[in-house]
């Protein structure tokens, strides 16, 4: 099992979420590439300690928004945004390369991500950066979305993940941020849903039905009061649950 | 001889200059990363125009300033500037490697330019990023400038050029736009400069006097009236004069 | 009947339209303030122009987009959307000062115009804006849209706007620029349209049929090849048929 | 005797100091606006707790350089710098009126602020664009800058502030604060050196040497661990030592 975090999400003078103590805990970093957070300096010190402690980096790729954060859907054209998604994609890579290691998957972020989910233009525009860029990347996304049929129709291998802290509406999808039982906050319930995503394969929806899940990540947020801590506590509970932890596209296979 | 030009510098809906023409004359275009001029789509659109025709692509990379278009001098952190030509170099890279080329050359863009022939801590960034990237790829640069001088340095190649339209100084370097001699506009007179400097390897100085100057890429602009129809007159004088045009850097020798 | 067009669309080095031209024939001046196009010192420099020609300056605010032109819709959050637009009129209102002259009325530009006509969130957004900063500036729109209809909520005056050159749908709103019979580009048809607007109080749709149209700006577009030439037409056309060209919101009754 | 503090340097997502605490200490807010950080939310609401308050808005203008966080001199020509403050000041006093204010003081940011210092066409770049939009506006600034100086010269009121919390070199001026000496970290010896400040008229300099310093204003800054703290031992401080504490420019006298 992986587990993946949102990382580098600072820009310039800000910082968001604590980098250092993430990359201790986790196998795989989704790093901000500069278009809705992330800047140069920020990604060369993340892909540098991502490289160091063997986590995997990831390109996450979101939209041309600093002042929203990314977090607002854009109706791109579709090529202008493979392009985006492909610009950012190779200069994240630029960084791993002088750390000595290689962006080996792709993650959208905020509304890229929920819009990929299923709009086909938008999923096949990110789909389509990633096979350009380079065709052995693997695409990291929500289990039954656009943006993994999208992947995989043009010969990408796709990862499926989990949001162990997030409500599951009865068809699999999330429930969004605005409606009630979006968001799980008791760490406890966390966890336990994070071991029976992992390990049991399921996970229970809003409506109280169990839906069954087949993950090889689960997404732990980075950026809230807690989440260092719940982070721990979940690699903790995955690992004496018998999971190994590992990266699902490791880095260092890459290197000489 | 090589012919360079300053290409891709428009920004979304804005355009500059006529690049499909100048992809037809120059040899190598330098082409902006996005922090100065130049948006993903454009670049990928140079870039494979670049390719197509055998021109060679060098990375523009500039000051992160669009309003300014790069052309107001910041004092950066060295480090910062380092990791701000990285990015950029990378980015335009993934651009050229879907093209089936490469980037093969850099060259830093106005202020950027300007600042790097004599600030010693920023020509050294800008040299400490390429060799990072790929110590394989040249600079492009004013003969006796710090940035050639640090670039070598660093084990970089670096290559001279020179600017038929720009009047210089008796040491070498070029008269400041804002001072009388700046600009030599009289189409006539820049062929003349361009072939005594290419093929006489002389240049003659604002006060008369007569420089010995080496250079291996004359820079043509693209962006002023005129300019096409003065870089083809450049372009069929040089041929005539005997010399062969042809980048000093080929991308095409690279691709499979 | 007042005619207004898109100004100082420009920004930093690059340029687009020719706003001279245009302030010596329009009424009105739709002048972009930074968000998606337009810097400060072209905001100053086309303030002034107006003012000195006795043209109405409005606030032609956008989205957060300079790489998208504003052409792209942004789902912003409605609170955010009233203040980027607040933001945006009195920074140009600022300049309007300083030029002798005030802003007197509000146009969206691309996507938000376009936005504004059906979505009620946005176009209550942009409304609210205006009445919070002066609630006597009129808002110039689409006859129908949720924009005007939401500013005479509020308590805006509102003025209704034709565009000659494009294609009506039965409804009353604009066709799509993706559809068929979105554009007019013929000359003599687009000031003959003009004239039904303007003068008969009609328009002829994308399928045949006769719509009333009341309007009191017609909008001229600036940034195409000949565009001068036909708004000067147009202005000529419009004044032989008896009608007298005048701004909808005057600047010059604000000053002393 | 006035304190004041940088506040509203959010951008979007990204926080930066403690706005309401501090709201509740000082007497002046430097309001950030939007050029080096400041959103149009984030100013609104600063403005809104100012007016509630009764602490004074000043416009904190700086260069645009939201990467830098406006803390790298730039090169600016000084008519777009004019313009560039101009558009700042005149976006937060929207904000400002809509809160029922108005902005009552202009002090520059950063590298501006240092550069304005010493550089005389930046210096007068800034205090034109205050002349031209508000010439009751006064300036805040060091003691002996040509800022000050400059905006004298254009009929501006200005304002000497001084730092507790920083080093003078001999000549009244602030050690860089790459040098020794350039921060004063211990609380006490803050608090001390402000009240020799503001009561006595004379700070130490880094040699040992007595000077005498005029000072209206002191400048706490917020976005450090324990400023919250220490901006509020000050206050009370100041006020045991008898000083009223009071905005030098007050908003409130331009409320109907």
């Amino acid at each position: 099992m992986d587990l993946n975090s949102d990382l580098g999400e600072g820009f310039g003078r800000w910082t968001l979420g604590d980098d250092d103590a993430l990359l201790a805990i986790v196998t795989s970093a989704n790093v901000a590439c500069g278009f809705h957070a992330g800047d140069p300096t920020t990604m060369r010190r993340v892909c540098a300690g991502a490289a160091a402690q063997g986590v995997a980096v990831g390109a996450q790729v979101g939209y041309r928004d600093l002042a929203g954060f990314g977090r607002r859907r854009i109706d791109y054209d579709p090529g202008e945004l493979t392009d985006d998604v492909l610009y950012q994609l190779a200069a994240l890579d630029g960084f791993c390369r002088v750390a000595g290691t290689r962006v080996t998957y792709v993650k959208p972020h905020g509304a890229l991500y929920n819009t990929a989910v299923r709009d086909e233009a938008q999923a096949a525009a990110v789909a389509r950066a990633v096979a350009e860029y380079d065709p052995t990347l693997p695409v990291l996304g929500l289990p039954g979305s656009a943006l993994l049929r999208c992947a995989a129709e043009v010969g990408l291998r796709t990862v499926a993940e989990g949001f162990a802290d997030r409500g599951y509406a009865p068809d699999g999808t999330l429930v969004s941020r605005r409606d009630p039982g979006a968001l799980v906050t008791d760490p406890d319930e966390v966890v336990a849903r994070a071991l029976r995503m992992a390990v049991g394969g399921e996970v229970v929806a809003v409506n109280g039905a169990s839906l069954p899940i087949a993950i090889d990540s689960l997404c732990v947020h980075g950026d809230t009061p807690g989440a260092v801590a719940l982070a721990s506590r979940l690699r903790t509970a995955l690992t004496e649950a018998g999971l190994a932890l590992a990266p699902f596209a490791p880095g260092d296979l890459l290197r000489p």
